[in-house]
C-alpha cells in the first residue's frame, strides 16, 4: 500500500499521475490532501502512523517552499518519495526543487523530476518490487512496452 | 522576549549575531536549537505555545531545504523571521533561500538576506518597537550610529 | 494603521491582495503609489514621516530592481515588508527578489514570495497581532479556516 | 544486499559516507567504480545483472554530466538513488543534480541532496527496511539517536 | 553520412532542422529514434557501429536529463554533437543544457545552443567539409547568402 | 570632472581601480563614501547637485541589494555608472548585478560587470572624450597599448 | 549623433523604442543592422569609422550569444550601450544579459536591463547632455513628466 | 593541423591541456594569443586565412564575455571548438558558458565543459579522425586506455 499526498488539491492534475501507474502496475494506494502549512497537526499524525497503517512508501508532492515531503521524512522510517510541483508563483519550480532536494543528513527524500508524478508512481513500484515479485514482473514489462513504443517511434521518423 | 531558534548548533556561529543585536538594543531573548527534521514534536510544540508562553517575535534560521521557519509560522500567529543559513553542501545559499522564502498563500515568513541575523535581530526589535517606544528609540540611535560612521568612512577615503 | 505603497498603478493587480487581506483581518490601511526613481522625493519623505502618522507598518511593493522596500527602510524604524512583484521584463522575477532580499547588514526588509502580497497583508497583521489581542484572534480564526478548507479538499480528493 | 557504484575512485570520499551508513544500520552492500563513459559495457552488465544477483537497491554517484545513475534506472527495475557529486570543474554542482534529478518519465532517479550519499546511505536502508523489520527497527534508533543529539546541542546553546 | 538520433519523436520538430540543414548543404543522413533510458541496448549498438557503418558524425538531440550525447559518445571515436532540447517538464532548459555540455574528461559532446539543431547540421557539415572541398564550398555560399540577407535587412530598416 | 561613490569604505579596494583608471587617463575625479541605505539624505543631496557642482558623470559601486547606482540616477540627469562589487555575503554577486542592471523604464544606469571598476573608470573616460578631445587621444593610445601587450603574450605563448 | 544597430531586423521591435526615446529627446540618429556573426567585416568598418563620422554613442541590441556590443566597444574609443535582447531560443535572458554585461578588463558596454532599449535612449541622451545643455534641459523635463505621470496614478490609486 | 588560440596568457594553465591531449593523439597544433576585444583585427585575420593556412579545426578559450570563439566562427568555414574558461571575475562560469554557448542560427561554435580544454583537443582529433585513420586508431587506444584505469580503480575500491 502506497500512500500519496500533496499540499493541496491544486496539485491533483499533477499528481493523479502517480495514482493511475501504480494503479497500472497493480500497486494499491490511498490519497488525501496534507498541508505541511495549513494541517501541521494532521501532518505530522499522517507521517507517525504510516507505517503501522501498513504503508511501504509514501509519494508528497507539494510547490513552492515545498515542506510537506520532508517533514513527513522525519516523521517515519518509511522510504518518502518527494515530488515537485511547478505552481503558479513559483520561481520556474527551483523552489519547490531545491526545497524537496537538499534535506540536511539523517532525513532523506527520494526526489524526481519537476511534476514527475508518473516517475514517483513508478519508483514507489520499484520498492514494493524488492519484495514482490509480481510487481517487479510488471515493471519488467512496463520497461519492454517503452522499448516497444521507441521502435514504433523509429519506425515513423524513419519512413517520414 | 524574542525566541531564537535554529536546526543545528553549527548555526549558531550565524543566529549568535541576532542575539547580540537585540541585547545591543535592550529587546529580551530565549535562544535553542530545534530542528524540524530530528526534532519535529519539539518544533510543533515549541510553534503552538510561543505565544502564550509571551513571545512576541520568533527568529528561525537553517540552511539547505530549510524548513524551520515555515513550519514554526503554521503553527503561531506570531510574526516569524526566517533566517537563510549558507551551509556546507548548500547549492550557493538558493536552497536554504528558496526554501524559506517562497511560502505558500496563507503563511508568511519574514525572509532576511543570506546568513543575514543581524538583520533579523534588527527587524525583530522593529516589531517590537511598533509598541515599545524604548526599543523604537534605540532603533533611531542606532540608525544615527550607523550614519555617523558612514561619515567616518568618508573622510577616511577622502583623505586617502 | 499599515501603510500600503507600489512603485507603479500597473502594480496594483498584486498589491491589491495585501489591502483585501487586511481588511478581512480588520486592520486599517492606506494605498500610495511611491516610486523610488520617480518619485525620490516623495519617497524620502514618505518615510522620513511614516511613524509620526501614526503607521505601524510599512508594505512595499516592486519589481525589477526593486528599490522602494530597501529605501523605505533606510528611512524609517517601522518594520518594512517588501513585495517583489514579477514585472514585464523581469529576468524571471529573480531580480525583484534579488533586489529586496539581499539588503546589507542594519537595513533589514521583511521579504515575502514573488508575488506574495496576500501573504505581506497578513504579515503585517501579525506585526500589528503582537499588541492587538483582536487581530491576534482574526488570525488565529483565519488559520481554523485555511485548516477547515484543507479538509474538505481531502473530502474531495478521496472521494473522487 | 545494496550495490554502491561510483564514476571514480575520485567520488568514493564523498561515497563512504553511504557505505558507512550501510553498515551502521546493519545493511551489507558491495561497492564498485562503474563509469558510464569509460566503461559503458561494464555498466550495462551491472544494470542487467543487478537484480538476479540479489541486489535490492543501488546507489550511484557521479558528478559533472552524471548519466551513471540514470544509465542504470534504464537496465534494472530495481530502485536506483542517485547521488549528484559536486566535482572540480562542477558548475556549482548544478550540472551533476540536474543530470540525475530530470529524467524523463518512465525511468526514475530516487535523488538525494548535493553531496548527500549519507542520505542515500539510509534511504536505501529504508527501502530494506520495507521487508526487514530488524533494518526499520535500526532505522527508527536512528532517529531517536538523532533526536537526542538535538537536546545535546539544545543544552549547550541555551547554557552558553 | 551523418547520422541524426533523437530520445522520442516528439524531439522531431527541434531535430528536424537539422535534417533540413544537411539536405541543403548536400551532406546525406540517416534519421532514427534511439533513447538512452528506454532502448539503451540499441543505443550501445548504435555507437558501437557507427563508425564502421560508415558514420562520419553522430548529431544526438534530447531534453531533460539529456544522457544520449555523452552515452553515444563514449561508445564511437567519432565525432558526436549534443543538442540540447527544450522538453516540456524541463527547467528552462538548463536541465538538458547542463547534462549534455558538461562531460567529463575524456569523452567530448560538441553541444550547441538550446533547440540549435540547425547549428548541429552545420557543425556536422563542417567536419565533413574538412575532408570533403564540395561542402566546404557550400558553407562558403551559405555563409555568402547570410551576409547578403542581412543586407536586405539593412535596407529595410534604413529606410523604414 | 567623474564623481566616484561607493556604499562602505570596504568596496575601496575594488572602486579605486575606477579612480587609478580616470587617473591614467587624465581624467579628474573625487571620490567619496555615500550610502543609500545609512545616509539616504546625504545621497539625495549628492544626487540633486551633481551636475551644478561640475560633474559630467558619477560612478557609484555597492555590493547585496545594491541601491545606490540606481537612486543616484533617480536625482540627476547626468550619466551614472554602476559597478556591482561582490561583497560578503552576496549570493554569488547575482543579487548586485541584477539590482543594479534590472533599472526600470525612464531610469538606466550604465552597468559594468561584476567588480568591473577599471571599465568603469574607462566608459567615464570615453563619456568625457566625447567633447574633450585630449581624453579621446589617450583612450585610443591606451588601446593601442593593450593591442601590444597581447603581441608579446603571443611571442611569449608561441615560444613556450 | 547617436547610432543605433542590431544583429537583426527581428530586434527592431524592441531597439525601435530607443530611436523613439532619442526623437522625443531632440537627439538625431542613424539605425542600421549589423551583424557580428554574419557581417563580421561590416560590423569591423562601422566600428572604426564610428568616431570620425561624427558619432558620439554607439547603442547596440543583441540576443542569445550576443557579441555585437562588445565587439564594437574593441573597434571605437567611443562609449557603447549594450542592450541585451530577450530572443526566441534564449535561456531566459541570461545568455545575453551575461555576454553583453561580463566584459573584459579594458573594454567596457555600459549595459542596460533585459530588453531595455527606452533606457538605452535615455542613457545616450545622457551623455549626449553631458556637452549640450539643450538635451540636458529636456532630460530634466522627461524626469518632471515622469514624477507628474506618478502623481496620476497616485491620485488613481488612493481614489479607487 | 589544429590552430589553439586563447583571448590572454592567462587562460593557458587551462589551454595547454588541449595542446597537450593532442600532442598525446599525434595531431599536430599551433597556439597563438589572440583577442577578440583587444586584438579584433588580427583576430579578424585569423579567421578569414585559417582554412588556406591549412588549419582542420580551430579551438577558442576564453572567459567572461567569451566572444573569440563566436567570432571566429563567423569567419571561417572550419568547425571552431569554443573552451569557456573560469576567469576571475566570472559569475560562477555561467557568464562564458552561455557566450560561447548560446550562437545564433547559421554560425555554430561546437561548446565543451566549463574549463574542458582536454576534452577540446580530443574532440579536434575525432574530427581529424574522420579521415585520417591513424588518429581514430589512436583515440580508440586512448578509450581503451581509460576503460583499464577504470577497472584499476575498481580493483583498489573493492580492495579498500
Amino acid at each position: 500500500m502506497v500512500g500519496i499526498i500533496m499540499g493541496s488539491s491544486s496539485d491533483l492534475k499533477v499528481m493523479q499521475e502517480a495514482a493511475d501507474m501504480l494503479a497500472e502496475l497493480g500497486v494499491s494506494y490511498e490519497i488525501d490532501v496534507v498541508s505541511a502549512h495549513r494541517t501541521p497537526e494532521k501532518m505530522v499524525e499522517y507521517g507517525k502512523t504510516a507505517r503501522k497503517r501498513g504503508l511501504k512508501v509514501v509519494i508528497a508532492g507539494a510547490g513552492g517552499a515545498a515542506h510537506l515531503p520532508g517533514m513527513v521524512a522525519s516523521l517515519t522510517t518509511l522510504p518518502v518519495i518527494g515530488v515537485p510541483v511547478k505552481s503558479s508563483n513559483s520561481i520556474d519550480g527551483w523552489d519547490s526543487v531545491l526545497s524537496i532536494l537538499q534535506m540536511p543528513s539523517g532525513v532523506p527524500v527520494a526526489t524526481v523530476a519537476l511534476n514527475g508524478a508518473r516517475n514517483a508512481g513508478i519508483l514507489a513500484a520499484q520498492i514494493v518490487g524488492t519484495f514482490d515479485e509480481k510487481v517487479a514482473d510488471r515493471l519488467q514489462a512496463y520497461k519492454e512496452d517503452m522499448k516497444a513504443k521507441v521502435e514504433i517511434m523509429s519506425q515513423e521518423v524513419k519512413n517520414k
